[in-house]
């Protein structure tokens, strides 16, 4: 544990919570919803834009820079929030997940992938997840761990997720920079001893803060409510708790309602880059011929650049004429729709009415889009 | 002619002028230059990025446009500025550039082309591009022409030069809208005689601005500029001279040395899609392994979005990755670079130092990179 970030809890209603994570990048508002920056870039915006659409934090992911452009280039450019100019805090991923995603064969030691660039044998181990974290510099450092697929058998969870803890262990030995902070991770599929186990265990390794892995890989809702509740009450109450992966609207507020503060998640970005916009009122393809001749925009009571001044005529036109814009305008549109989600959940926190704020968000998303 | 549009001049140096034109969005100021949104869209970035790279107006083209997402629906949308969001003005090209570089079978009446989206037959005449062009709403509309690439023989150069010349007069007949101004295309290849022919007989017709169409398509520097001078000899003084497809920095010095006004050009966009950048110091691709550590912006001196956030080695990982906001933050830059030259070259024309400014331009380009 390094001290350098630490979260309090400023409100509370019933399991949900909200607070004030601090970083050496400044303070992030809790619930917080990260946009995902896998290669130093949130696909299709700027740094620019991601302030304006309200992300007080942003994630990206070590195993990639690793690859492209290297951290020792980043390293040597000022560190990851100069490279890609963020000035806000910033949290990379150890390459976890690219351990489910990439399946590399694993070792005691680490895994051993082939580059998505050009086929070479990349080594990944904890400790140098660690070092490369640290030459990246974000404020946040994950944990090296194994992600498993579901539905898996109990014998493989429970074996990834007791070197998930090993891998913790040799992470958190490893770890030197006092400027960064290092959080660990919760595995164990769904099953909630296995959860339980984990919870207790990586909270007694003494993270900075906690993160819950290995969900939206295949689970349905309710196995994933559950795994979060029984991951929750192993967790210390005065640490932040990052769920990952997970960036749906109901996904969000189920994850609330257990006590998690942070998420991220490519789901609102890659959504935006195939045309399905989000909304207060209901997702929708804006590629559909109804929409072909509407002068509204996404969202009338959205404040963002696209609903300000586009209509969803146009967007149709730009993504029909394989107009680049409209992956942009679309993902400024997304992204602000999740925060403001997330906004808005907290001060319903704040306001002791979380309930209501979940049941108004239910009601209004099953209702018919006004156009 | 409608008296939508009318320009006047603020300062003359030698042949090279600085003016006024009003238009019923708002005034330019003259030189200037449009960037290119074929379809109603410039390539990679949004209106407020036109806005704060110093954009004043913008082109669009009614050949794409009338084939999606259709002329009516525009109208319907409340036209083109409303569609687009880009209050400021906007000019829209007739489809006689697409009559050179699709190559359509061509009579008397007008131009039948094969659509590029579905391979439907399209019929375009000069009253058709009135029409097209009345409902799309622009400030200013383009008479039909017919462009011929060169080098070709005079008796073809000189059909299609008094092809145009009918066109234009059919043009000006059709032409409805008073809130729209129209301006006639110059013809006439490299051929100095028939530039002159056909600067005065579209002088004759009485349109509100003029543009020299037929350049950039094949001729030598040389070739270009003495067939600029012709056709400006023969064109009346108070009304704006718009010099078709140029955007290259000698070639816009070398056009307004010789009394034009307004350029428009898909090479700076193009160019930063494919990684190039433009520069006081000369252009070069960011691509190259050089930049790979170049912690410095594209231009120092570049007041851009991209020149005050991003390094060149942040901007070629973001091209090596394939990364979308690498053709968004390159064009901003580029855009930015001809913008400032344009707006350079009006203030020292004010000054009366123009022959000083184009000969530091362009010292300035052949000195080595710094970096």
């Amino acid at each position: 544990m390094s001290g350098a970030v630490t979260w309090r809890e400023t409100a509370t209603d019933g399991p949900a919570r909200a607070g004030t994570m601090t970083t050496p990048h400044g303070e992030v508002r809790t619930p917080a919803f990260m946009p995902v920056g896998t290669r130093a870039a949130v696909k299709a915006v700027d740094s620019d834009d991601l302030h304006r659409v309200g992300a007080e934090i942003v994630l990206a992911n070590a195993y990639h820079l690793m690859l492209r452009p290297g951290a020792d280039l980043i390293a040597e450019l000022g560190g990851l929030h100069r490279f890609m100019s963020w000035d806000g805090p910033i949290l990379t991923d150890s390459g976890g997940f690219q351990i489910f995603s990439l399946e590399p064969e694993i070792d005691e030691e680490g895994a051993s992938f082939t580059s998505v660039y050009d086929g070479s044998p990349v080594r990944l181990t904890a400790e140098d997840a660690m070092s490369i974290q640290e030459r990246l510099g974000a404020d946040i450092a994950m944990a090296l761990d194994v992600c498993v697929g579901l539905p898996a058998p109990r014998g493989k969870v429970e074996e990834e997720m007791r070197r998930s803890l090993r891998w913790g262990e040799r992470s958190l030995q490893a770890h030197r920079r006092d400027d960064q902070a290092l959080f660990g991770i919760v595995q164990g599929g769904v099953d909630l001893d296995l959860r339980v186990e984990s919870a207790r265990s990586t909270a007694g390794l003494g993270f900075d803060g906690f993160a819950i892995g290995g969900l939206s890989v295949g689970e349905s809702a309710t196995e994933r409510n559950a795994a979060l509740e029984a991951a929750m009450s192993a967790l210390p109450g005065d640490r932040v708790r990052y769920v990952m992966g997970l960036g749906d609207t109901d996904g969000l507020l189920d994850a609330i309602a257990r006590g998690a503060d942070m998420f991220d998640c490519v789901i609102p970005t890659r959504l935006a880059r195939h045309g399905r916009a989000l909304s207060r009122r209901g997702d929708f393809n804006i590629n559909k011929t109804e929409y072909r001749a509407d002068d509204s925009p996404i969202d009338p009571d959205c404040p963002c650049l696209t609903c300000a001044g586009y209509s969803r005529a146009y967007l149709r036109h730009l993504i029909r004429t394989s107009e680049l814009s409209s992956h942009r305008l679309l993902t400024i549109h997304n992204l602000r729709y999740l925060l403001d989600l997330v906004a808005d959940t907290r001060r319903s926190i704040e306001d002791g009415r979380f309930a209501a704020h979940v049941s108004e968000v239910t009601q209004a998303r099953v209702r018919p889009l006004v156009s």
